[in-house]
């Protein structure tokens, strides 16, 4: 397999265009609120949705929307969630009439998501009004625009693309995503935009991003707070002439490997930008007796309030990796149990067999001040590997959450 | 039945004496570092311990010692866990011995506990040096010495005490604790040392703290930290002279009751004082389908970071509380749903049917800028009812806990 990173997000699959506006939503914020996707064709589309119960109304019309396995286009509005307010299924549904009537298509083939405070009724007329003006901007290098269009306290955009090939053919996947509040492991996801130009069929499309999320997106949390409006969705219009990816097999096998280049790079994105975050934490947990148990440890560790605020102050208190370890609920042994920690600046070991071992403060000082921290957990019962991604716990989390709806 | 709160802590029982001291295991810190509570007679003795797979030291020689349902001696030192490091049960064994030599009773009959830093050999030298002046020390009016001698960044001693009747004679239960920090529901306690005067026969003792923690100390969380060294132990000696509690029945009903209104006031006590907090958070649930319902939901909304931030700035952002519902994994309606925030300046509803009700933002600020915050939800299912106590996320406790070593 050869997979290689290229420049760009959701437009560099062939056929995909994109663009984003401030329509009005954020009445006294003049960043983007409003963003649109679309192929030239309609596509292969699937989707992965929160578990929480309290879901948005944007949702609900998106699942319906994409039952038939096809759609065309995704339309997001950042700056109010949809969400526990009394007529968000009619704004959802009145956006996405909007959205077909402007590019003459059936509104059951358009995608809508929406993110922001929870509770607030939404106003379709700014999203009614900016729809014309969204349409005749979308562009094929509309990535960057897009992807500020549907960010809410993220201070990065976040756009990754790939190549690779299917039975000869070139194909790309690419993305955008969102951050950076309530995000948790193992219950849902967060706001995210594919694209390909892979030839797949629907069912393997949600095959694909179904088993995907449960080594990427469920497996990064950047606060414990699993969001009413998380979404990873998927669009494939097959313009890249391979022959269509229908069962499984080496194809399929290429798509998935493509993939999850392009979600595991947005997870770390998402992870380091997270609300007030300073570092990006990388858990890897090595020598777990199976999947379960090292996925189990990973995160329970990322997720640490008391492990994410030492990263912060670059303290070296590896007891609060091993209290996380012992509460997760896996079944480790653990005098079996190593850590390491892993910068660019170096690396050091502060654990061994559950107890500590000797180390330079220093030393450990200046590899946990860089900003992507690794910690290299080995469990000693089996051959099972994961990682987890997360961020550290900063003032500034505590400061935009303060005081987030004004 | 009549329970009433008077003055005291672990002393208030008759026939028991405590102290604490400065012995030196914090050496660059004055405050008291070592606690004794001790009964004039054997007593009939139960714990209930971490679930935390990582076990302080301690725990493993407690329960060796509560085996078989007695102990005369309670000593737990602060600033140091005694936890993941090479020779933690040598050096808890050899505190019990010394405790037990200078009282003239067997090291069997003393529990033991210790608080502080994970991964940090524990130099039994100080302890064992200062016992013979904490024996000395020993009065009927140590609660508040031996209440901070188990404080770690605990602000405030916690320390309470009931008197109620069994069968004509009046008995006390008392207790002390420590937060802050690592404190999570479900899974696990904190230190704290319960006496009474009662007598109970040891397997009803174990029963009454095991059944009260569910609706007490399991229902509390500061940070979702579940601590390697939490336990609650209770010692009942039988001086008030009450007719042996041996079976179910009102005497052991009017045990647990005054049982629980100690625990429920320490748990006040934990959370209001959590680290780093200015605010204690109560989450009241109501007319949840049944008991797990309730408990689930009300340690849910405690729980959400996002929640307890918003706590902090006095943000009545409610769709944090319904999302925190939501993804509880509590089978809600979420169209029954109603929130109320109360507290001594007022209460304000702000969900109703699971949708936003209007309400004046400056009557909510008020209500929520008190110390103590009562959330109120309600779930219109059915008749069960629980509580949970929590605390507000604020800078100090990221400051606290990003350099909680040095």
């Amino acid at each position: 397999m050869s997979i290689r990173v290229i420049e760009g997000g959701v437009c560099s699959a062939k056929g995909f265009k994109a663009n984003g506006i401030h329509c009005g939503i954020r009445k006294n914020h003049p960043k983007r609120d409003l963003a649109l996707i679309v192929s030239e064709c309609r596509a292969a589309a699937a989707a992965v949705y929160t578990t929480n119960l309290v879901k948005g109304a944007p949702l609900v019309v998106t699942k319906a929307h994409l039952a038939d396995g096809y759609a065309q286009a995704a339309i997001c509005n950042s700056g109010n969630a949809n969400t526990c307010n009394a007529n968000g299924i009619e704004v959802a549904e009145q956006t996405c009439e909007a959205v077909a009537s402007a590019l003459g298509i059936p509104a059951q083939d358009v995608v809508v998501a929406s993110t922001g405070v929870i509770g607030q009724p939404l106003d379709v007329t700014p999203i009614v009004n900016g729809i014309p003006s969204l349409v005749e901007g979308l562009s094929a290098s509309g990535d960057a625009v897009a992807a500020e269009g549907i960010m809410t306290t993220d201070t990065r955009m976040k756009a990754v693309a790939v190549e690779f090939t299917v039975g000869g053919k070139t194909c790309r996947i690419g993305g955008i995503a969102k951050g950076s509040g309530m995000i948790h492991p193992n219950m849902a996801t967060m706001l995210v935009f594919l694209t390909s130009d892979a030839a797949i069929a629907p069912a393997m499309l949600q095959k694909a991003v179904k088993e995907d999320i449960t080594a990427t997106f469920n497996m990064l949390s950047v606060d414990g707070d699993t969001s009413t409006n998380d979404m990873v969705t998927v669009m494939a219009n097959g313009m890249a002439g391979n022959s269509l990816i229908d069962a499984d097999g080496p194809d399929f096998q290429e798509f998935t490997a493509a993939l999850n280049m392009v979600t595991a790079r947005l997870c770390r994105m998402i992870a380091g930008d997270g609300e007030g975050a300073t570092k990006l934490l990388e858990c890897k947990v090595s020598g777990a007796g199976d999947l379960a148990m090292a996925r189990t440890v990973a995160k329970s560790v990322v997720c640490s309030s008391l492990f994410k605020a030492a990263m912060f102050g670059a303290d070296a208190n590896w007891g609060r990796v091993l209290c996380a370890i012992g509460y997760s609920g896996a079944a480790v042994d653990v005098t079996k149990i190593g850590v390491s920690f892993r910068s660019a600046a170096g690396s050091v070991t502060v654990c061994q067999n559950g107890a500590g071992v000797p180390f330079s403060e220093e030393e450990a000082a200046k590899v946990l001040k860089e900003k992507e921290i690794e910690i290299l957990v080995s469990l000693g019962l089996g051959e099972a590997s994961a990682t987890a991604w997360g961020c550290d716990l900063t003032y500034d989390y505590v400061k935009i959450n303060g005081d987030y709806r004004t």
